[in-house]
């Protein structure tokens, strides 16, 4: 299978956990692509995914299969089914409500990287990432306060608050989150350090 | 069942169609709410999705579900699954991949009304609004040319691809689609004057 691939990606790296996590990791082949606004990959675009996000992934049958998530369900499938996403039962949408926060934290925190590095200064608008650092704390508190989203083995959820955390420490290592998360500090010490994530840290 | 709802969002309006769509419109209690990156719900955020987006839905058990495409499976398990999102085999990865591809355009649709509506004049990029264009018009390029996506019975995927085009018809009247995607116009007609979808027009 072809991944399309950044390796600074926090969506990208959801799936490379996954794999990992699943055993799946050798299967993956990483195509290296680049996507921004300012740039549009249009051979990207035309012929994988028309948003021009990553990651998409290219099944050995030749099927395109995208967003994260997606691909998350479907490497899950193939490893046998229900052990990142349980397949019924309320927590199939308590790890799939918990996926859909850490990943609109994760777009948040890119959103905030397009608004202060990716568009040219005159058009920035401090209320922007005001607004979207406003929702990632909201979303930090309430993982705190839930250790249940992120307790017991890893799920779609938890490797994606995972992804979040891991970041948050790379492209805003000057906002700490620690001191006012340290029961998602000490999570994140230990898993951050598990194979599946030490070998994909972002840079 | 409680959704945090508002009438003009494309991401509630797919819950709507697809509660119709399996006989339980009449389940849901629509509960108003507003959410704007200029005032920060934070009721709203604090209780129910720390991200401030609609919908979100609580069940009967007062379980809180989100995002849009999460509540949607949770719906289709309640009418007895496999009705909107195939349970197995390559049309269930086809079906959630045309689903993110239509999602992701929608909120492109809506970061064009943030950048060209709500940002202040003087802090607007154009070339973030040509891009997000960009990526629809290859997005609405991929299902004219791809009618398995949206043939045969509603799925999650053109359940989504139909909130979009009619979103595009509320807030963009004045940026044609219909001219370059004749079989989509067509497919539009018929679908868009189902009881589900004129029942939930947006205004």
């Amino acid at each position: 299978m072809k991944l399309y691939h950044a390796p600074t990606s926090p969506f990208v790296r959801k799936v490379r956990v996954a794999a990992a996590e699943l055993g799946l990791a050798d299967r993956l082949t990483l195509e290296p692509t680049h996507v921004s606004p300012l740039e549009r990959n249009r051979a990207y675009g035309d012929t994988i995914n028309p948003l021009r996000k990553i990651p998409a992934l290219v099944t050995d049958d030749g099927a395109v299969i995208h967003d994260s998530g997606v691909i998350c369900d479907y490497l899950d499938a193939l490893a046998g089914g229900g052990r990142l996403i349980p397949t019924a039962g309320p927590e199939r949408w308590q790890v799939l409500t918990a996926h859909a926060l850490a990943d609109g934290m994760c777009g948040a925190a890119v959103s905030i990287r397009y608004e202060t590095v990716v568009r040219p200064e005159a058009a920035r608008w401090a209320n922007w990432a005001d607004d979207q650092w406003d929702r990632i704390r909201t979303g930090l508190a309430w993982f705190e306060s839930h250790p249940e989203a992120s307790a017991g083995p890893l799920d779609l959820g938890s490797i994606t608050l995972g992804c979040l955390l891991g970041y948050l420490d790379f492209r805003f290592a000057d906002t700490p989150w620690r001191d006012s998360c340290p029961a998602l500090a000490a999570w994140f010490a230990d898993t951050g350090a598990r194979p599946s994530f030490a070998e994909t840290k972002p840079g």
